[in-house]
């Protein structure tokens, strides 16, 4: 037998950029996290070290930031995919770049319900997200959110599971659901309106979420993304992965006192780890 | 010469709570994480391992929870009064008690301009924090916000400064000026009404920051505080800790292209760090 | 077009254990992290919230803790093929288990030479990792190596790489490399005494890694991969990931100094971001 | 009343830097963090934005890199004792200087008991750390350790504690004692060999640890400290402290199984918190 390289991919990670972008009357303030990814003919760099087909994680650093400029404009989607195809087109022996941005939100920040022209306020941990695709196959476009941390207080059940000789978990019609939800979306082309179409599915997910009569997260998750799918024609599929964040009644009997749901356990680990895509079937 | 014991405290960090209070049409709730911290005669604990002075942190840990149900009902600073002034109370031997107490902040999810009855969202990394002791002399309420990540795209200089030989920062009358604010104030009663101050000084903080010509985060650090004691009166004195998160123009010119401060590199180290408190002068 | 489900899965992730194994002379600790996934029969839980065939990821929990008792006795991968085949063996509708564990290392404390019976210290970053996957095709079972940060000062160039418009990186045949490794390997068989196994593994890699004269990171991780797979019979096939962990020299010359590759910026990001996977080729 | 700058300093934190220095047979590498703070007479730098006597952070930064080529080369704390003196000698507004550095510790990788001249293995999350403070009173000098994780699997009970009508916790004479200690001891000059003593000072830490018949967390957290004053006559004063890592045996009797203190819950939060300072006392 001989040994040999099979997969293989190199790339620079945690470009973090910032842009300015001056409007009249206001500026307008980016912040993202830019991750470059090249597949190709680079099988010597690893077995004899030949670099000669090798672009520096260097240069694709300096690359993102100089395009920034003219190209970074407008959706983190579009800048992936004028990012990647630079790559693809400018690198002979590149046959795929995977190109990730997260980018950080920011608003501005209002007094007495007007937007101060330049002053913002980070949006916290949600993040939104894009991985674009490029091959000789074509362009992918996979849009997201992460770190989406939602509740409900009611509205969620969990009854009528297997129960076996290691079962300690109580049936319960009335609990916490709560998750930090991923998500993330693939679009059927590479040229939807990605500004419009971003909060457009958040909301979907928000109010799938909220309204819905939960009889297990994996429910709940399922229809979430059901509603999505439903509700946006240019969304292909879409990946749900919901983490179930405990709140665990805090046993208040063994002190006399009734506790109906009221004072709860916040527990981080362990989680429960649920996850489910959600696609389109072609019928006959 | 003789080895003792000098200062000391033991506790319970991290209990995290959440709560849910059912009002008619909606449902609130809150998340909190509390330490409890004690000191008093426990010399014995330390040199000899007598425990018959020892209240359990685990002990502190379930008083919590008990306590919450009837007495976390308002302001995070309320419930920190009542704990620290239970433990002082029903332990002969603690002569200071110290509860610190983070809120892990959510809203209620709004659709169409309507708050959701009990769909919540988590509102990020800036968390709402108070710390009361109690001791022999009285109490004192110090409140705060850690992880405000507030920036502005201009109106930020910084000029004039000592020039020596390891000097190589440029000056600039045009910067983009970041930082992940923590302010905390002390009180100057245990007894304001918390639940309205908090959200007033968060935003004297926020406009002060946003109107503010700097010329230095020195300079703006300090104006933030003085209007906070300007326009709050139970405020008796206020400190700021704001790193510099510094957005750095990146170098485009050796690619031929200006840079009008248009595109910068994000970094997290290092950082200034610039700190200062301010208070009120009794004056003669 | 209909909306169905795809692929999915749930299980219990963090399910954070420690055990003591009392021997005649010493006590023998363990810390472990364990993920359990299951996947299966599972689609009308997702589609109308029917949990008769879920088993609550608390029950699964349970499960892990209940069999270390007896079964948590030696190798991570043999208690992940323990657990794996009971959540198969005793679900009808679990058509796959996959079970991923961490191992937290410590150390029994030498002092003067001799290790303390029962007093230990933790080992850092490093963790022993593995996953196991049992299906209707068998069992696979991965083991690895997380955060296995590693550097040499000397004996790694980078030179004759492609330069463009926006390369600014200089040749270099003197620099440091620094990693933090993730190597992930899958045995050619579920029944190779894995406890020897590993640490000639972990050894091979380490003695590869700091005697490669190093023409890149990619030459460095395939040498590192190739040398497992010759010395190790039992392994199929390995992957490397090898973030580059940039050390560069300051510019010192700016203020007269001379800086001969001995004072550098450590930075975390951005990083290059390499990855392989080492395998072998059956030959006709 | 007026309102006036309180306390105030500013600096650079995280200032990230390598050093390498080659000795004949084998390099040496050594990995720090360096903190600089300055106090003095900045009030006009808050109060009306004169920056005329501010050092920029930048400039403190290329200072220390500066600095390192020929002053770091034996100890962190005789690094920080040069730097905090360059400081205050070279900036006539700076009144106190407070330098802080973190060592992140790395090994030169051993194959068949020979240490390798140039690989390098990190040590993980234990730190050596120091403060050295230059003010008008002259130096002090602060040496310690942070992230040392330690635990024992016997030796350790916790009994006669107070109880009350929140107790739930059992007694226990045999239990796992952990910890991430954290050692923080004042030299009483800033003359000694830093270099001996401080793995002098821990592995008097470790060894008091292991061997001593733990009553409670205080009381071996105060044998420690005792320990350390008793064998190092350089040490004025050491301050501890020790979170309470729980390890919760896990309720097998639920399932029918006996549980003899050997399966557990290792848990991160909540967690115990127990600190303390011991001194030396003048007899007269």
């Amino acid at each position: 037998m001989k040994i040999k390289l099979g997969k293989d991919s190199y790339g620079k990670n945690a470009i973090n950029l910032s842009k300015i972008v001056r409007h009249e009357d206001y500026h307008e303030f980016r912040q993202i996290s830019v991750n470059v990814s090249l597949q190709g003919d680079f099988e010597t760099a690893y077995t004899v070290g030949d670099n000669t087909k090798i672009l520096p994680t260097d240069t694709q650093k300096n690359t993102v930031y100089a395009l920034a400029k003219e190209h970074f404009v407008s959706s983190i989607e579009d800048f992936a995919l004028y990012l990647a195809n630079h790559f693809c087109s400018n690198n002979a022996h590149v046959s795929r770049t995977t190109i990730e941005i997260t980018e950080h939100l920011y608003s501005r920040i209002s007094f007495d319900g007007l937007e101060h022209p330049h002053a913002y306020a980070g949006r916290g941990n949600e993040k939104h997200v894009t991985t674009v695709v490029q091959d000789l196959n074509g362009k992918s476009v996979t849009s997201g959110i992460k770190g989406l941390l939602i509740l409900k207080t009611t509205g969620s059940a969990f009854t009528d599971y297997i129960k076996d000789q290691y079962t300690t978990l109580k049936e319960t019609t009335e609990r916490i659901l709560a998750t930090e939800c991923e998500a993330l979306w693939l679009y059927d082309s590479h040229k939807p309106d990605f500004t419009k179409l971003f909060p457009q599915v958040r909301n979907t997910l928000l109010k799938a979420f909220a309204f819905h009569k939960s009889l297990s997260v994996q429910q709940t998750l399922y229809a979430m993304g059901e509603e999505v799918l439903k509700k946006n024609a240019e969304v292909k599929e879409i990946s749900l992965v919901m983490p179930n964040k405990h709140h665990i009644p805090f046993n208040l009997q063994q002190f006399g006192i009734e506790n109906n749901n009221e004072v709860f356990i916040a527990t981080d680990e362990p989680f429960g780890y649920i996850t489910g895509t959600i696609i389109r079937e072609e019928e006959n």
